[in-house]
């Protein structure tokens, strides 16, 4: 393994749309939400270990998760986990993982990559994870792993590449970042046949990243650059902690990405899903003779249709008939019973119960 | 309080049919069915309270549930408890009241009550009760004090009575007993006007009872006429672990009731239901705009209509939508998600979910 390679896992989202296997207090990466025995950041975590060396894996995260953190990765250090104080999005805190990466080893390449998505064929993964480091060494260039669609998601982001423009490696300059279309634009990105699923997985020398936020983020890079003396020192948190929170709340995509003209993209040919809700689980799991979803051990359906079945406590039995297209979601101190099909009106649900006053966890 | 004054509240039942709020480890009798912070046998100890002196109060019982009993009911005595080693249904069990309540006070008068079912209208049911001590102090007969009733329920066997034989008070002299009806046998039943539910509810003398015994049923009273001298001692439970298990297994209905002639009933005026499964409870309790029963207390409800939901966690917040005619029940270990319509369809399910091989708790 290349001592050069570094990985940035992002774990400080909040996750709410798994309610109620998810809250604030204990978000999505944290869930073992395919009922595995592994949280999604403990698989992420494992995903990474045949390709970079374990020292060099860092968990970025949020000050309230770092001891779900240390639980969920024993074998991570205290000086592996970047803590933000504060919620500023990612472009504030790439910034931040890269001048700490940069102190320790300024020729570092290094992968952003979610904690909480869905990814299938892990060889493909890695091979395309490799093939990203070995360009990012050799070019001044960022670079972002993105998804060949397989619909049109109007749930996901869109990377549009020059078809025109691919190197020998099928590694093509970016044209353009689209938001979220609506379902006509999705169609008609999938049939032009060069637009990706923007999957937030990217990869950069500490060196081509800083020299764009010096460019593109001059503010975010001010602040951030002060703390040089304190990265990796006993002074990193309290430096983190005073300045951090003033840098603006931007994402990356915005603050570097869109405006700076080095962008490529590698079309992965993994699948991939960034699990944005309970029925994108159901979407991407395996399913039984009659559609169900099934992540719980003891349970007897009968007239039992297109069903997620999640249940946290593997020791309880359900006994469960006469339901169609319907989530199930039993938590320790919550229970689900929703139509699938009516999910995205679950939010409303808890943000009107986050409100009342009654003694209710969400 | 007259001190001749007594009750046995039967409690031994396994009750399975409220699975799975109810187990064989943990029958209806212990549960807090109505949700009201009390179980269905702490509801009907307090409901004698008023009229039987609290010493007086006896608990029937199998021996696998005495603790549960004395957890329930802190103040009663290891004396009032009495515990069957063995499951020989209502006529041995009431034999061994009987004569362990002769040799205390041979003049006592003793009411027979389930411990299991659902009193409405408490003050009637004790007007009722008062009246059937009065009648049963200056008779020689055995009273049941049945349910007039409201519906040709087809789940209770019914006592036929004699309309041209009431004394002065409105008891009348039983004609027969009959088995559970089929539902035009009931219609006719209800019409007929002189047929009312049975309730197991029952007031005698021990004198009467023990009597009737010595002519009907005379193999149970001479096993347990040998424990006289153990019955209230320490012998007690010793004599009663030997020889209990020898007595035939038989109801006091057949062995004494449809026997005897001297069988009189109160048609009651108070509301009562046996609560024989989770669609009876549903009819019984009070519903909201939707038709829902809901025993919880955290609850989001939309589109939902004539369920039951059933959530032992007080603590637990449920987000349901879109069921109707649904029982919902949750216990510590398992999950129930049922259409109230096939609720007779669910003693199968556990039936063999008990002969399967896998760590389940029924």
């Amino acid at each position: 393994m290349n001592k050069n390679h570094y990985v940035a896992i992002m774990a400080g989202g909040v996750g709410s749309r798994f309610w109620p296997a998810s809250r604030e207090a204990k978000p999505k990466q944290f869930i073992d939400i395919l009922g595995i025995g592994k949280s999604l950041l403990q698989m992420t975590y494992e995903r990474f270990l045949p390709l970079i060396p374990a020292e060099n894996i860092l968990i970025v995260t949020n000050k309230m998760y770092v001891d779900l953190v240390k639980m969920h990765l024993p074998d991570v250090k205290d000086s592996q986990i970047l803590a933000e104080p504060s919620r500023n999005n990612t472009a504030p805190c790439l910034a931040y993982t890269a001048f700490k990466i940069q102190k320790t080893n300024p020729n570092a390449i290094f992968i952003v990559a979610s904690s909480d998505h869905l990814i299938l064929n892990e060889n493909a993964f890695l091979e395309n994870i490799a093939q990203g480091l070995a360009f990012a060494e050799t070019n001044d260039a960022l670079l972002t792993l993105a998804i060949t669609p397989t619909s049109p998601n109007i749930g996901y982001g869109y990377v549009q590449f020059n078809r025109n423009d691919a190197n020998n490696d099928g590694i093509f300059k970016v044209k353009s970042f689209k938001e979220k279309p609506n379902l006509e634009t999705a169609r008609a990105f999938v049939a032009a046949g060069n637009y990706l699923w923007n999957a937030g997985i990217f990869v950069w020398s500490v060196k081509s990243l800083l020299k764009s936020y010096k460019i593109h983020a001059v503010d975010i890079f001010d602040i951030l650059k002060k703390g040089e003396t304190a990265y990796n020192t006993e002074g990193e948190q309290n430096f983190i902690d005073e300045h951090y929170p003033r840098t603006p709340n931007i994402s990356v995509d915005f603050a570097i990405m869109e405006k700076a003209d080095n962008v490529y993209t590698l079309p992965g040919t993994f699948a991939w899903s960034d699990l944005g809700a309970w029925s994108a689980l159901y979407t991407e799991s395996e399913k039984d003779d009659n559609g169900n979803v099934v992540v719980c051990e003891h349970v007897v359906l009968s007239e039992v249709s297109n069903c997620l079945l999640h249940v946290k406590n593997t020791d309880k039995l359900v006994v469960m008939r006469g339901l169609d297209d319907f989530i199930v979601v039993d938590d320790d101190n919550a229970l689900l019973i929703y139509p699938k099909s009516k999910e995205q009106d679950i939010k409303q649900v808890t943000e009107i119960l986050k409100t009342t006053g009654k003694k209710i966890f969400l």
